[in-house]
């Protein structure tokens, strides 16, 4: 005998189906907590739990005063010869931002070394991120610079507000990806907390170097992907047969 | 307090460790279980659980009269224009190998009416397979083909060993892939048995649209890929710097 849902997942699972359908789009507000107790005919604790659990979801997100308004879908993110984070955000109708949890000096791990072209133990600016859609964080970003090629890189990642705006400060004014591996994860208790996940949820690591116009390595980068909140989108793929 | 870890789990983490540190290589023959138990000073059922442990992880596979070998790492697989299951497997020195779990005739859902550019409900060739490197499962797949443009492939995929045999088949002697989309997900108890891991473990789900030299899309795949099993290697990336 399977133990019988509890009233608050009935409720969250009409409405995230209701979600997945396109009753409610995304950007609407769901009815006031008020509202759906009296559709359900439950009380407004249950409404409150179905509404956290589609919360954590990452379905839908409360504004204090505003209501309960329904998410847009993943994020896609275009990973090709040219990735931009900010623009990427950007294209697709997303305000980005980041949060900064640790900049300093590193020396080079043997991977590190082999990626940006230097030796092990050279030393290296090390910029450790969160990075947010709309507010929800979508990866957790590690990237590293040489620092005897860019003294000046810590404090451009300091002052400017991206690593393409870094990067130029320290004179390189474009770069591009020269390559992309992506590997399947399950988030730590540590990643879990810092991109508001549960333990165990599923990422995908990208491990991306980025050259200049010369073909010099410029950047190593390692990023985990929130793998429900992000659809990477390949370089030449068209958009349209999964415009929604 | 932590409860202590089991006897089997440190053995099983030092040989996890020394695996990952190379001190035993891709191919390489572990010590015999005796060898084992006489080097731990446990005895061979502890041994045992260990190996298992490892076998379970996928980074060790015990072949029958001969000994248990260390497993190669994640399978490169190249992601591109030119997406072909078999030759990614033969280029990473690889046998690859499918079994088929469904093959029949379905109507066409609304988004794989939208990716094949058929109308929803017209009828398609649905293919579910496994895909395995040297014996492993590494994607759980499922192809969709409309079955009025090709009413003889389903028995060219029945026939055939491979999806671009099966279309050669039927007459598209070349093929190209105009979309990838990528998200993260984490395997449910079906998907966990199916590909040999655990509920919950990270699969990277891959959409893409295959088409033809006039453009016109031949296949509709979602491949499950599991995420500790493969690494995709985007189009137009060098592979010199992580090679192993």
């Amino acid at each position: 005998m399977t133990k019988p849902a509890a009233l608050w997942q009935n409720i969250y699972e009409i409405l995230r189906a209701e979600i997945a359908q396109g009753a409610w789009r995304a950007g609407a507000r769901l009815p006031t907590e008020a509202g759906l107790a009296q559709r359900f005919d439950v009380n407004r604790h249950t409404v409150r739990r179905a509404l956290q659990a589609l919360a954590d979801d990452g379905l839908v997100q409360a504004r204090r005063g505003a209501g309960v308004f329904v998410r847009p879908g993943p994020v896609p993110y275009r990973i090709g010869t040219r990735t931009r984070f900010r623009q990427n955000l950007l294209s697709a109708g997303r305000t980005p931002s980041r949060k900064v949890l640790h900049l300093g000096r590193q020396a080079a791990s043997v991977p590190e070394a082999q990626a940006l072209g230097v030796s092990p133990g050279a030393p290296l600016h090390v910029l450790e991120s969160i990075s947010f859609a709309d507010e929800l964080p979508i990866s957790l970003a590690r990237s590293c610079f040489c620092a005897t090629r860019f003294p000046e890189m810590g404090a451009a990642l300091r002052d400017q507000g991206s690593v393409t705006a870094a990067l130029a400060h320290v004179g390189v004014g474009d770069y591009t990806r020269r390559s992309t591996r992506l590997t399947g994860h399950n988030a730590d208790p540590v990643q879990a907390r810092h991109l508001q996940i549960k333990t165990g949820d599923a990422l995908i690591l990208s491990e991306s170097i980025n050259i200049d116009p010369m073909g010099q390595p410029v950047e190593f980068g390692r990023s985990y992907f929130v793998g429900a909140r992000v659809e990477l989108v390949l370089d030449g793929s068209e958009t349209a047969p999964f415009v929604i």
